[in-house]
């Protein structure tokens, strides 16, 4: 994931393996449904789902009977429930875990990696390193690599290293980085994968057997497949031994006695493993901010939510960005003081959840409790949430984050919570006050929404129509700022109110120096934006077929009007440099099946067009949203007539941007840029 | 999409094309919604869709504008109107045209026919040819063909010759194959892919436009393409000349001054074509049911509805599954003589569609009629239908037609109308007696239809579960014959019906000789079923992977329950040779955003599932629909208890299967294979 962003991005990548080829059999298999967002945000998914992977829509839950008359003295096992795997107050796009093997998901990168010319070098393996800033600042960093044969070696000069190697990092070792237990038990796990003959009712689903004679995972997997995980032993067994070893023989005849009355038999077995594995967590993820861990390395835990893999994605891909974002020039390096705090945090709540996930596994809740879990809708989710029990609460926080949708990161300085203080802000009222409620919080993820599409009328999902770039995704809701009803229609000043933010904040982020500030606030603006202060240098030359980063490589706005799509005409109602991302001019008028229309994704986001009266001084019905290039949620600011908007979305930028606004350019020809390539063409048209 | 069919059925091919590689630029370019349906069916449309074609959700149509008062009299164009490619009415499970050049459509089946070891022989062509049954009455076609460049030659003896050549078909004239004219005025048209830089604020979507200059369709492509067809002449000009040439530029300028006050500038021009084109219609498709015609050699029309394609493979698989019938032994030779009827009163349609669809274009509606057409979903169309004017009603008819949805065949013996005289149906009452209707038309697509599968909880398109094999579909629409409620419910005795029902056609189907109907009714009844009359000789032998055909090569069922997923255990309520079609159980529990919920896809096909009274003697709640190899409907039969469904459904085969039934088997394999691979477990678990 890592090596995959930053090739793509135009990095120099020495990439090791110590395995001679990629993952043949076995391993993680879950991607979860967020994770297979990002993986269509990358253009992976369907490389992906080309191997027709299974789809787990639901967990089963089978248990031993009760004792009853007529029943067998409780023997055998029953299926006393399932939930659904990602209920419907997720408001997922994909409600569903994919399940394929480790080896063909690595392929669809490793081949991604190929055509931006890295081919992974192996069997390859790390001897040591060392890291001085002082000796060498450009390249820090200094490895020595082998092939695992030892007929070869190599010494590498990079600028960071970044230690994906799993459990027993060598890198994470040799720094000395400790790791801490959450859970002082361990457990010896058997996991097998294979082709079986069996009659049990539910072997294409994920299914948690509790029997008598043990328990057992049932996971469905691609090509007819299903892995079995057996808890071979656990370290509060009198007899405990982390060593434990059993036959594949030995755990098909547990499998059997713990799958009575029903019968299952091996066709084939793709792969067999046993392993020992504690609950785990890296004290640091880094030392200097040159040497990164991730994955494995920082976090162990048992598989029963299928979270390792995509856990991983999350660590390498929030630090691909912030990596791209210093190396570029764009952000400071204290940006990278983000990466341990962010993704550490995750894996503490990761920890913490597959404690509690054991336990609410064995609560047995009632179907009306599961039933009035999932069937609630995200609409509903808010208002009902009080009335919730303590089960269905933790269902909920434990589908939220096993689905991927609830991994969430504290306020910092990229995540701008309108609930933390924010000393840098100009304009904290257009951060904090919202009227009418925003569901967007920053550090969570941006939330799904269908719009159409204005110039060509397709119905698209918003929140996946800028890929992942490496730039910011600054989406402008723009409320009802379309149409041209005739001035004495009742909705007219509205239109106008909502027409006019958008064209002050277009003027003041494209052409801050022209703005038509009063002269005596002119002082106080800088003459630069977030965005003037970081143009692309071939700004003048820059293709019309270039869509998505036309001004800054750090930037791609999008703008969404609550309109009719056949209302909306781009030339009268979207200031022409937003205009020019063409493709990235939406009209939310789409009706979702829980009724809505115009404005439905304002709504969603909680940008609620208020009527007629409701309308109060300083206050817009849109909002902007800086989306990081990751997809969690920077900021939320209110969108309102005047330089407070842009004023927000500068000083944010400040707080964490190596080039400050106001500053003189350190780069010449960005500012020759502006002058020749975006300027005069965007002053014509204002 | 013949040959494609045929490979992958078994069947070797001598395929040959005079072009010396697949088509490079240009030519036909729409891929119609149904068609997408069908692609997906055959596994290709992942490989269409991976070249991201642009997709039409809107036609814009652009007009000069009403003089009036400050408007240059009436100069330049103006937007009139939008309206839906595919309105919801449809119901189409992708409403939107897919637009990619023809070349990536042919390279993806010509990658799928060498995966089947077919290789195109290019550039050849054909010669002569001969056909004469009685001289050779296995092999009896004879086809001399060459290298274009005549350095090399073959005699091919095949049992079939289809001509799949194009407008001036040689095959066509040799067999002396006239061509009829609908509408006598034929056009000149100028075509001319390429990428323009414009302000054209529709330029991604398709267009009509006319002006004082002339006319002008727009049709978006793939990588930032569009199309232009520009009608240059018509017969009806006073100096028509059918050969008249235009340049690029020429064009170019004419395009330019349509689109005034617009500008459009051509960065890149891919492919551009002038040609004449008239309306026609092959009298015959066929002489001797050896040699047969489709496509362009067929019937050709005006590009601007974007059917040809759609409609040429629509005769090449009407006519592959019926070869395949034939050639496999199931079916009678006088199969192939529905493909001329089937297939001409469709080209017929598409014709008089041509001719209507310019005149609709004229109409200028008012918005209202078309929002009133185009918001109608397909439930309330039925009962608003009588309320629509003319207008609304032809602009339907259009939509349905142009979608693919609205193609459908008359009635024949495999296509068993309600509403036609049906002289070998044993209980015609069970066919035509619809007291709750249905919606299902013989001839007619089977209807598009969500239900969740069973042993997964994965929610899936019903009509996309069995995938184009050549096989019969037959689905078993079961009713509420599921649940294990207490028998003092008031629901017990529905269901126990329903239960029968189900459990009846299944005895009377697999193991039609051990049925249990009395005996004074056991001479009626044949020892074999249409089912048990086409086992597989290797029955005995076939692999618990072969999910599809297990029992028939012909045959393949599909169950759904009218229950909740979790309610239905397979073991329990599917009769074990219905149980066998594991994969093919469903649940019909899917809440569509209509409303509804158990029941719903019963429900959409018309059979809507009674309350407690209103049970009628000899009437099931559910039924069983034939559906075609090529997925339109054969004949839709009421479930009831005892054996008048299979009945039906035995003598609905008998009227075109070579085999009849009762008579004895011609294979002592088939024979064999029942008792040993089939009756024996199906009727230890009955």
């Amino acid at each position: 994931m890592l090596s995959t962003c930053l090739a793509r991005w135009g990095y120099k990548i020495k990439h090791i393996d110590n395995r001679a080829e990629p993952t043949p059999t076995g391993r993680a298999d879950g991607i979860q449904p967020r994770s297979l967002d990002l993986l269509r945000n990358m253009g992976l998914k369907s490389a992906i789902m080309a191997h027709k992977p299974a789809r787990v829509f639901e967990v089963a839950f089978w248990d031993p009977p009760l004792p009853q008359a007529g029943n067998d003295k409780g023997k055998g096992i029953v299926r006393t429930g399932t939930w659904a795997s990602c209920p419907a107050f997720i408001d997922a796009r994909y409600p569903f875990t994919t399940l394929l093997h480790q080896g063909l998901i690595e392929r669809v990168f490793i081949a991604d990696l190929e055509k931006h010319g890295v081919s992974i070098q192996r069997p390859w393996t790390i001897q040591d390193f060392r890291s001085d800033e002082a000796a060498n600042p450009d390249y820090p960093v200094e490895v020595d690599i082998a092939h695992v044969d030892g007929s070869a070696r190599e010494t590498v000069r990079a600028k960071y290293l970044f230690s994906g190697e799993g459990a027993r990092s060598f890198v994470r070792d040799k720094l000395g980085i400790r790791i801490t237990h959450k859970d002082p038990i361990s457990h010896v796990w058997g996991v097998m994968d294979g082709v079986v003959n069996t009659d049990f009712p539910d072997i294409k689903m994920k299914c948690t057997i509790h029997s008598e004679h043990g328990s057992i995972m049932v996971i469905p997997r691609e090509n007819d497949m299903v892995r079995l995980y057996i808890q071979l032993a656990s370290s509060t067994d009198a007899d405990f031994n982390p060593r434990k070893t059993a036959t594949e023989q030995e755990v098909q005849t547990s499998a059997k006695k713990i799958l009575e009355p029903y019968f299952i038999e091996w066709e084939r077995v793709e792969w067999y493993s046993v392993y020992p594995i504690g609950q785990g967590i890296a004290e640091k993820y880094t030392l200097d901010h040159r040497v990164f861990l991730g994955g494995d390395a920082c976090h162990t835990h048992s598989p029963k939510a299928g979270q390792g893999m995509n856990t991983a994605f999350l660590d390498a891909q929030n630090l691909a960005w912030k990596l791209h974002a210093v190396e570029s020039g764009f952000a400071d390096r204290a940006l990278l003081r983000t990466y341990e705090p962010e993704r550490r945090a995750v894996a503490e709540s990761l920890l913490n959840f597959d404690n509690r996930y054991a336990k609410l596994f064995s609560q047995r809740p009632t179907t009306d409790a599961v039933h009035a879990a999932t069937t609630t809708t995200s609409t509903q989710q808010q208002q009902s949430a009080a009335e919730d029990n303590d089960f269905i609460k933790t269902f909920k926080e434990s589908c939220a984050f096993t689905s991927g949708y609830g991994v969430a990161y504290a306020a910092n300085a990229v995540n701008w919570s309108s609930s933390s203080p924010l000393p840098q802000c100009p304009r904290p009222d257009l951060v904090r006050a919202w009227p009418r409620g925003t569901r967007l919080r920053p550090g969570h993820l941006f939330i799904n929404a269908d719009v159409t599409r204005v110039v060509d009328a397709n119905v698209v999902h918003l929140e996946q129509q800028i890929p992942l770039n490496g730039a910011f995704r600054i989406f402008v809701f723009a409320g009802r700022a379309a149409g041209s009803s005739s001035p004495t229609s009742s909705s007219h000043a509205r239109r106008n109110k909502a027409a006019a933010a958008l064209r002050d904040f277009a003027s003041h982020v494209f052409t801050p120096s022209s703005s038509s500030s009063p002269p005596s606030q002119q002082t106080q603006h800088p003459s630069q934006s977030f965005l003037t202060a970081h143009l692309r240098p071939d700004l003048a030359r820059v293709s019309r077929h270039e869509v998505l980063t036309p001004h800054s490589r750090f930037f791609t706005f999008s703008t969404v009007i609550a309109a009719p799509r056949a209302s909306v005409e781009i030339a009268r109602d979207v200031p022409a440099p937003l205009a020019r991302y063409r493709d990235l001019v939406f009209a939310d008028d789409r009706v979702p099946s829980g009724g809505g229309g115009i404005g439905s994704a304002h709504a969603k986001m909680g940008f609620r067009l208020g009527g007629e009266g409701e309308w109060e001084e300083g206050e817009g019905e849109g909002a902007v949203v800086v989306v990081r290039p990751d997809g969690y949620v920077g900021v939320v600011v209110s969108l309102v007539e005047g330089s407070g908007t842009a004023d927000v979305l500068n000083a944010y930028f400040d707080s964490f941007c190596a080039k400050k606004i106001g500053s003189s350019s350190s780069s010449g020809a960005a500012g020759a840029g502006a002058d020749v390539g975006l300027e005069t063409p965007v002053r014509a048209q204002l």
